[in-house]
């Protein structure tokens, strides 16, 4: 199908990295990165947990990889046949968005090779994939289907005690070293042919062997099925992981992919957006949306979504404002229950923020910025590393870059708005609310002689500008998050014993009485020609073009930002940040005054974040600025197509998926370009098509009810479904 | 005279640099580096004028070299005569503590060179030279004294539009490039013997020649006189050069340095301390003495001292508060005249600092960090060179070290409490104080739920760690500001009209009443086990040995502080903070505190400057630390014997001489070992005495007594003079 498949031909080894990503397969509980079955961690194949953390001795904590279930090796007459060796005649990679299956074709010469896989939706314990093998020359056919002892782990190693099991079911269960965390990967492998089997255990895995003189012409088939489990999931993981691929091998192959497509059509039905006029914009849609719908947490009622996804272990796997930022939006009007999973996990996590901001003398709820399991905080101090010196740098991410709990409450109050539901509010959202207002409360200087209230010493989203004043996008947030503090009390108007009590719970009277008086107090930014300060002093920064500061870049890999980066002392952004205030609170400005920041601010801005285009995209689309709109939505909505975005910071590995700019791509389409705005509930269009897209149609919800947005650029209209 | 000559043997054009400091002659008007009459800029010869700055382009202001009056070249049969050459044979420096007389002797084989020079201290426009030729192979001997043009500037060059005139004055005449201030050197030469004499002028500078045949046997003797005057000081400078150097030839060298000597004895006599029982350590008193002396604006009524003294232009000739924290004690102790001109320069300067508080947007007074003329900030926002990228570094020295205004309000009221004398205070004194003050409660930062004031973002004595909150030494510093501020009332108890004029006159009211409630607010300094903690969050910082540090760098000059210098993010300190507190304010702590927290910060701090360990010194005598205070004694008092002290920050030349531990050396003599106390006129001993020591005996003076002590192990007295 045209438009739904994105496919490479030939074997890139310099890129392996980046088609990793790009060629991934996941399902919410785990990710697989879409390499060829043969390759190991030196390909970084990785089986990437979702919710599974592990430290090992200091290095950075990190999600853990499973052990790599799918992994078949072939030879023949004794040659290893590698799709990276150069005798390999073709090779050929294919995803296809609608289902996340992956398939692969190679032309080893002697035979070749056709694989289809998928991470089951259905179950998301298992994965499957069925080999086809057709031989070309007659010889000895040697196939090894096995678990190896190969773990790509960036800060690892994190499994240990490994025990191999071999016979009909191979079986890896080993331990990770903090928390001592049972994690299985069972192997079943069905032939449709006939062969004997024997075992290989040893250090390098454990292994399914099984040799077969082949004559020209032949064809071989066999499928293989993995289950894995962790005893988060299931105390007897072992024995959860061995049933799943031995239920899925009585199934077959075709029976399981077709609950698993089935599972991809509900999910598409409910979220798939058309976009007519263009096709790799088509195309760059539906990879965004794929992307983001194959990490969704449907396993779990309360969890969130990595920075890079499950592509890896980039970033710690932890969670950022990203999930409530640009994930948010996509999930709470198509399919809300992943949305409030979103947030639930951010419920869950308050005794983390509790716990981070009394470190740092606060009361309150000051949530991670890097958010593992529990809330805890998996940034350091010390995020990257010197190109120069090889030597950590103090960052400040953690400790100043405060909107984070912000940033939460947004989107806690949107899931309220748009969805009507009052329940996660009830449920611990009230408290994070409470709690996140109390912390800027406690975080505010005021002074002895003036009225004004500072918030000192912030990162905004803008990350090269560390350490500022009044940061334009921050105080705004943290005036939203007073409000909704207080916005609360009218919420529960018919509750109000129930609230009375929880201030009473929280010891809040006293603070409750202060909100008010610091939202009036809270600065506002300066303003010079319409043109909002990002920051104290933003405006008297050097003023020069980012030709001019990329000219002045020592080393590929340095750190733009902080005082050391050629950005942080200049008026040079990673990201949108003043724009990011505009897109958040449209109506706080008028057309003419977000034009104004917008002509100020893309010029000055790296866009080294896949953060940001979507920010500005959103922006230029109610300014009217559609050229540019456009061109930033292909940007953001193909960055996972092409394998974009930066892959270093200092001499930190970042690369993987995108998910910001996945939801992000949504957000362009749905809230930029049809304009779609849901006030308490109730939908309304106000459309921005660009030229290029002839037709935009897709499905949302409202306050429950299912509705779908089909717009030309001679109607807009919303029905119900 | 033992104990009173420092020697050089040889020519050491390695530590050409550094002998020039070492051998350095001043007289509080201008400095002269002490290197040979022969060499030049490539030697960095200089005459740095005190008091004149100047900018070129971008780059940083310093002070202005005026052109160089005493340049001697010799020639003999055709060749050159330079004390670098292989052919000379033996070269000696020595510099006469006593009276800042240079002398040199050169054997160049064919002939030998001895000359004496000074910078008058009876005419600070005078500079003087005789020199003495003894020839030992008959031959042609030219001697070629002018004024080259060959000045060595760090950040030059600064003199333009030079005019050069010719004749029995020599005279060169030039302006600066920014604020077109005239500068001009003349030159009179007068031999003791009949030669005939021609002039060159032309690029290189403007010269007498004379050519002579001369005999193995005879002997030459010619003066040299220069006179240096800018139109800061005359209109007519050029005339007033001239006939300074006119009237010297007429009254002779001897005659000159008579008056200079006599100049000099009565600054001894006012002010030097005499050392028994050990010669190094009375040859490296006597040095700092000499050092500090040297360099006191005696001829202007409101002047300050640079960092490095007349030594050239590095820190850009700026006062920092080593000036009222480390030169003023000695002053306002021996020559009280001395210390009001250090503090009438702040009072004249006061405007600069309102308006440096404004270009941060607070009230009051927020002095320079970097004081040039007019109070004019001279510290960039860029203060070290990265050696790694060759890139300027943000530093935070200009923007955060606000205690540089309390610094100079506990100046002026230790002016006040030793001298007796309100007349400071009254023109001008008060409004500092007020002003100061004021910037303290406008940058204070209160809480809308809680009594805590906290000073956040700000950098402390120890500059490695920039922008942290609550300094402990800033935080004490402050209060001591503010109650200064309040003290006020009192001392002008019997001029209630005059202050209440005052408070009016700067719209003080509504800020009076506040100081009292800041007063009472301000956060105190975490206390642990008697340590106290010297700023927010150092106690969690990375607690290492500063060999660990060290051996972290990569580059033999990189910075070591802020976030990405090797002690940024440790607990080694480059300099004394809670200690220089505790030196402070001696009273606010019981010995056991004070030796808690001395044993505690010691060992971590690099003393990378020469401010830090007289503090550490005074602290030691107090708690009978003797041993370790002779150490540091001998560590400060000696650096300009030995031409110690770190040479670069970064890429930036950072070497000269070290008035701060000159004057320190005084106070742990004067304060430490004999325990000087002048508490409102009244002076008290308190002797520690340490075993190397017999005898320590110095004049001070106290509320306009001439006064001597006199300490040995078996008594300690006061005596009136």
């Amino acid at each position: 199908m045209e438009n739904a498949i994105l496919k490479k031909i030939g074997y890139d080894a310099g890129n392996i990295a980046s088609d990793g990503n790009r060629f991934l397969c996941a399902n919410g509980y785990m990710g697989m990165r879409g390499i060829p079955e043969e390759d190991g961690s030196g390909q970084y194949a990785a089986v990437t947990l979702a919710g599974v953390y592990d430290r090992y001795r200091d290095r950075w904590r990190e999600p853990v990889n499973a052990p790599h279930g799918l992994s078949v090796r072939l030879s023949f007459d004794g040659a290893s046949m590698t799709p990276a060796s150069a005798e390999t005649v073709r090779h050929e990679t294919a995803l296809d968005y609608r289902y996340g299956l992956l398939s692969r074709d190679t032309d080893y010469g002697p035979l070749s090779l056709h694989s289809e896989r998928f991470l089951s939706m259905a179950d998301c314990h298992l994965m499957a994939d069925c080999l086809r093998i057709r031989i070309r020359r007659d010889g000895m056919l040697e196939i090894r289907a096995g678990i190896p002892d190969d773990i790509w782990d960036i800060n690892g190693p994190h499994l240990f005690d490994k025990q191999y099991q071999a016979g009909r079911i191979l079986c890896c269960e080993a331990v990770t070293g903090e928390k001592r965390i049972t994690v299985a990967t069972a192997q079943h492998a069905v032939p449709a042919f006939a062969v004997e089997e024997t075992y290989e255990t040893g250090k390098g895995g454990v292994f399914r062997v099984w040799r077969k003189q082949v004559r020209s012409g032949e064809e071989l088939a066999l499928s293989v099925f993995a289950g894995v489990y962790t005893s988060l999931d299931r105390g007897d993981c072992k024995a959860a992981a061995e049933e799943t691929c031995l239920n899925a091998g009585k199934k077959g192959f075709d029976a399981c992919l077709r609950e698993h497509m089935q599972a991809w059509d509900a999910i598409r039905d409910r979220s798939e957006m058309v976009l007519e006029g263009d096709g790799a914009a088509a195309l760059a849609l539906r990879a965004s949306q794929y992307h983001l719908n194959c990490i969704a947490p449907r396993h779990a009622g309360s969890m969130s979504i990595p920075a890079r996804g499950l592509s890896g272990q980039t970033y710690k796997g932890a969670v950022f404002w990203d999930a409530e930022i640009f994930y948010f939006p996509m999930f709470v009007h198509t399919q809300p229950e992943i949305a409030r999973s979103l947030l639930a996990y951010r419920i869950e996590t308050l005794p983390g923020a509790l716990k981070k901001a009394a470190e740092y003398g606060f009361r309150g709820a000051f949530y991670a910025w890097e958010s593992q399991e529990g809330g805890e905080e998996g940034c350091t101090n010390f995020n990257v590393v010197d190109v120069f010196t090889h030597r950590p740098v103090r960052t400040y991410f953690r400790d100043k870059q405060i909107h984070i709990s912000a940033d939460i409450v947004y989107a806690l109050r949107s899931y309220y708005e748009i969805t009507g539901d009052r329940s996660l509010l009830e449920n611990g959202g009230a408290e994070v609310i409470l709690e996140c207002a109390r912390f800027y409360l406690n975080r505010s200087n005021a002074h002895l002689d003036r009225d004004d209230v500072d918030y000192d010493d912030v990162i905004g989203p803008d990350e090269y500008h560390e350490r500022v004043s009044n940061n334009a996008f921050t105080n705004r947030m943290i005036r939203h998050c007073l409000e909704s503090a207080l916005r609360l009390e009218e919420i529960f108007t018919d509750r109000r014993g129930w609230f009375e009590a929880l201030l009473k719970k929280l010891a809040y009277e006293a603070d409750w009485e202060r909100l008010g008086t610091l939202i009036q107090r809270i600065r506002g930014p300066v303003i010079r020609g319409g043109v909002i300060e990002q920051f104290d002093g933003y405006f008297g920064l050097e003023d020069c073009s980012l030709e001019t500061v990329r000219a002045r870049l020592c080393h590929p890999k340095e750190y733009w930002g902080g005082d050391h980066g050629v950005a942080g002392t200049t008026q040079i952004i990673k990201q949108a940040d003043v724009i990011a205030m505009i897109a958040l609170f449209p109506g706080d400005f008028t057309d003419e005054e977000a034009d104004a920041n917008w002509a100020y601010y893309e010029p000055r801005t790296e866009h080294g974040s896949s953060l940001s285009s979507c920010m500005y995209a959103l922006t230029a689309c109610r300014t009217g600025r559609l050229d540019e709109a456009w061109d930033l939505f292909l940007r953001t909505a193909s960055i996972d197509v092409t394998g974009g975005g930066k892959q270093w910071a200092g001499e930190i590995y970042i690369g993987g998926t995108h998910p910001a700019a996945n939801g992000g791509a949504w957000m362009i389409a749905a809230l930029g370009f049809a304009g779609l705005r849901v006030v308490r509930g109730e939908a309304e269009l106000h459309p921005r098509l660009p030229r290029q897209i002839t037709r935009l149609s897709f499905p949302f919800t409202a306050k429950g009810k299912q509705l779908q947005a089909e717009i030309t650029h001679h109607h807009a209209v919303i029905r119900p479904r």
